[in-house]
């Protein structure tokens, strides 16, 4: 039974226990979430109210409503340099949704699907369910693709393969020159590109390519990504649950207007009309440096935990070897919960890999290096953070 | 490929044909979607915005917020006279994704599912996804089940059936002693029941009896029903996507809360602060109302349409059989919106049946009941309705 045999996502076991502990009145300090305290831009709050007041609370068009595929257009084609027509942008009910519909469209059931060895939980949950076999390609100890492993690692059932750059939880950014060798590798084996992008507005250093950006080099019966964006942290509306897609070509928008059917019945139609607003005004960049503080306190403080650890290019997350304490991922989060009330996520769920029993069910263990990592948000309040990382490096000096 | 061969919604293709016109200037008279032009009550409007105020725009815990559960909780135990525990209620992204995640979660690809030989499109698109196999359970000439033929229509490899009273698109309500044949049945060959209870609230006439009701009489270790409810119809609210889920036992709702994490990612904070004030009123009585004299009219007018058709019991829907005008209702929709700018649903979308062709690809047929009727909803506001149906029933006349 595929839903009952789907992993659970290690990020909420640890949300839930961090809740448990907050209920009981203690102060714990959250290094578990990508989600940032900033407040929504005004703009955005009061785009809602007027939506709302404007009754715009009835069925949204399936693609989602024309004001905000033409200001997703506008704001894409600026950003990228490129010409994106209308009916190739999608709306989802976030990102998440998006990389359902996605994965489903390019791989059937039985069919197999290539996903970077260290990957967020989702991938896998949605893999499961649809029936899409899993494999991996190989990434080295900073988190970068091993690219002359790539070939042993596609059959003759792969259909795609899933790029996230900036990546959650490894916060590693592929450098153009991967992102192009990865590009090649799926033209000659003619695979899909899933480009989840969720953080592409979050980037401290080193240049961005996107897979999109190359495909559009190529004429559109060549093209073969889907690129999938998130509203949650270029605009801090975590809660509001929007993204969007990129489609390569007409059918394929179709398709994916298509799956929005059975996945969300419709849109939320007034959180389009806020999003709509979202995109009135460039401010991604005052979020991006306030991320950026934070970045690097954490890494000044991290520094003196006595590990060797990669500090990420972009996204919200450290993802630290924490083996030489003696411990694996999930007895480190667990104990560091407990002892010093500080939440960060083991990294066994961003590594799962499945193995079919005798009985044909499919279980899950994580790989060796996912195991041995912990996944830290630096996406907290300052105050917050400085104390939470003070504590982790505390504990991690103590045990190593 | 299951999202290639996954069937369009007819009730999307009507929508966007009836957009094309009305964007050329014309007026449209639109009984094609079930969604009342209704304000949204203002208590509803007012709690988004203090959400949105009160920053709550943030992830959501994935079984939805505690305040929406527990009012949840109150309303249904109130409502049905049972006691459901809190843990047993999940919020969804709408009843679409509950219907998903039910679907999934009983039944498991190359196993059935038991429909209503006249269902919600939704049902056929996700189970295609899902790989879940599809029987119907006939329905006579008044949409009713055949219960003599019931036992015909499982194998052992069905696991659930669904169950829709009042039924989208028929209207039809089963009686006590209907849902409590089908009940028995379930409960004989051990399947699951999925009740999507989405118009619930919009009974005109005859006694409701809900699954869950029936469920409850029976110790939980043999409780078989997941109970599917909507925020949309009740209140107002079909673009803010919001619905629930009762579960039978904690497993169950555990799954259930776990499915959440790749169909959602998670919920729409905002917009379940705003159902919990949904939920402080009982005012759905007053739609119901609204709703009961829209009923009454589209019936007195059809009823000189010349045509024999079973009025509805709640719901939104006439569904009334055309052959006599010698059109399939695919072509009725088409001609009437041609000729008579009325927008209606053709059933052919309500009664879809897979076959697999050599190549063991899907491809979907109406069967002949559905194929011969068209929907009309009598949503629309008095004005349009009474022209709408007026034109609806000159040109049935003019065609018989």
């Amino acid at each position: 039974m595929r839903a009952s045999v789907m992993p659970r996502s290690s990020i909420r076991r640890l949300f839930t226990s961090a809740m448990t502990l907050k209920r009981e009145g203690v102060k714990v300090y959250g290094l578990h979430i990508g989600d940032p305290d900033f407040r929504m831009p005004q703009r955005i709050a009061d785009a809602l109210t007027d939506a709302i007041e404007a009754g715009h609370t009835h069925y949204s068009p399936m693609a989602g409503i024309p004001a905000l595929r033409e200001a997703i257009q506008a704001h894409r084609n600026t950003r990228m340099d490129i010409d994106i027509p209308l009916n190739r942008v999608i709306v989802s009910q976030g990102a998440t949704q998006a990389l359902n519909s996605s994965l489903q469209l390019c791989v059937d059931s039985g069919n197999r699907v290539l996903f970077p060895m260290i990957y967020f939980p989702n991938y896998i949950q949605q893999s499961t369910l649809a029936g899409i076999e899993v494999d991996v390609y190989e990434l080295d100890e900073s988190f970068q693709p091993l690219l002359v492993r790539l070939e042993q690692q596609v059959t003759s059932k792969t259909r795609a393969m899933l790029i996230n750059t900036p990546s959650n939880p490894t916060g590693v950014l592929f450098p153009p020159g991967t992102v192009r060798a990865l590009y090649d590798f799926a033209r000659r084996h003619n695979l899909w590109i899933i480009s989840d992008e969720a953080y592409s507005d979050y980037v401290y250093r080193g240049e961005y390519l996107s897979p999109l950006s190359i495909d559009w080099e190529f004429p559109e019966e060549e093209r073969r990504v889907i690129a999938i964006y998130s509203f949650s942290k270029s605009y801090a509306a975590t809660g509001l649950r929007m993204g969007y897609m990129v489609a390569p070509n007409d059918e394929t928008a179709f398709r994916l207007e298509l799956m929005n059917e059975p996945l969300t019945g419709s849109l939320t139609t007034p959180l389009q009309w806020a999003m709509v607003q979202a995109l009135a005004e460039d401010d991604t960049a005052v979020r991006r440096n306030a991320l950026l503080e934070r970045w690097q306190l954490a890494g000044e403080l991290l520094a003196e935990c006595g590990l060797r650890f990669a500090k990420p290019d972009g996204g919200l997350f450290y993802f630290i070897d924490i083996s030489p304490t003696g411990m694996d991922g999930d007895t480190f989060a667990d104990r560091l919960l407990a002892e010093e009330h500080v939440a960060v996520v083991p990294g066994s769920g961003f590594g799962l890999v499945g193995s079919r029993g005798e009985d044909g069910n499919l279980s899950f263990t994580p790989n060796e290096l996912a195991a041995r990592c912990v996944r830290v948000s630096f996406a907290a309040p300052l105050a917050d953070l400085e104390e939470g990382v003070k504590r982790l490096v505390g504990f991690i000096r103590r045990k190593s």
